[in-house]
């Protein structure tokens, strides 16, 4: 038995999430699998890093899978390309120790949000950025994000509470801006289910002075998902990085 | 009676090309048309200051068109880019003197395509570049570059010589390196059907060391298209701009 990371850029916009399906949505993870099993022919399980949600992209989506025997790495890369939908592309594939996975071994994660905040929306960039023609607050945003970061408890910036516990830590969260365009960078060692998403139109409410940066405070201490922001779309949200 | 000009984006990717055609397939003109049409409740003809190709995109395309009344044009292009599909956006609309056109009064335009030279094509750009895997000399690019500067018969740079006239004036090319990209931006008069892309694919074999730069001069002297380069792919190339 062999243990294989492999590291995985794709286009969310054309899939119904990285979690396979019983059905006959396409799903990124049913498609790596798909490939995986018929370039090594054998049936390969292929573990995420986490579950992107339909429609979020990734560009450093990481993902475990231990297969029967050892492979040549360069050559498996070349195959699974070619075979691969050019909505994803695997940038890498390394060996790793036996008992790696990419979800239990993970010591932290990055993700980008990008808004674009122009007056009409490019054509070029409408299926990577969430459109929020408004003039940002950045100074507030910044100081609304100072609430955030730290170890919390993160009830109420989540839309399902079946995990054990809903405490992550937020190690830093950065917010970009440039001619017509803001970046919200998220770095910590876990997110729960919509957290970067409702963190982002939480963020962008106080951007666009619906709230005070104050009120973030409250918001965590009140566990109630109705006290935080709106639940930004996915299109705009990039998973950058996984970290172990 | 009132001329009007339009300035357009769109993502080519996604049409027909520009022309209005005979038949079911959708192209950029016959929806600009109808929507025009809709809102100022009269058949309106819009004329293109060229037409771009099925698959090449336009950052800034424009189009005339004379309607009989002047009106608000804050007003129309709200209402036309809230029924345009996403993948056309109307970026300015003004007032025109009488006569003008947006094909016959042009002066000149800028084109760009982009290529992308990494290993791996990246997901997030695969629609709006080239994929062309291969370090590029960009000294001799540059080199080749300055002997289609300046008035020439075009000739062997078009795939239709229906045209009266195939000389042609290019102000200048320029040739943008960053890292896994490059950038080709040209301006001139105009440009025959395909020139762009005939030009860039010809200076694309000069990168790889195909050709050397002086066969350029020989090519042009030719006047025989089969002596140019390919054809490069319409996804890496934009209209940038026209002049008047």
């Amino acid at each position: 038995m062999k243990t294989y990371k492999l590291t995985v850029m794709y286009d969310g916009g054309c899939f119904n999430g990285w979690q396979r399906q019983g059905n006959t949505k396409r799903t990124i993870q049913e498609i790596l699998e798909d490939t995986a099993s018929c370039i090594l022919e054998e049936k390969v399980e292929i573990n995420g890093s986490g579950r992107t949600d339909a429609g979020v992209h990734a560009k450093g989506q990481t993902a475990s899978m231990v297969v029967s025997a050892p492979f040549d790495t360069r050559y498996f890369l070349k195959q699974m390309n070619g075979k691969l939908p050019e909505e994803i592309k695997v940038t890498e594939v390394v060996s790793e120790r036996r008992g790696f996975h990419a979800r239990l071994s993970a010591k932290g994660k990055c993700y980008e949000y990008y808004i674009d905040t122009r007056k009409k929306q490019g054509v070029f960039t409408r299926k990577y950025s969430y459109s929020c023609p408004h003039s940002l607050d950045i100074f507030a945003m910044k100081k609304a994000a100072l609430y955030l970061e730290g170890r919390h408890d993160f009830a109420s910036f989540t839309d399902l509470k079946e995990e054990k516990s809903t405490e992550r830590t937020i190690y830093k969260i950065q917010i970009q801006e440039t001619e017509g365009r803001v970046k919200i960078v998220f770095y910590g060692t876990g997110f729960l289910y919509h957290m970067v998403r409702i963190l982002t139109g939480t963020l962008l409410e106080v951007g666009m002075k619906k709230r005070s940066p104050d009120e973030i405070k409250e918001i965590l201490d009140s566990k109630e998902r109705s006290k935080a922001g709106f639940c930004a779309p996915a299109q705009g949200l990039f998973l950058k990085e996984v970290y172990y």
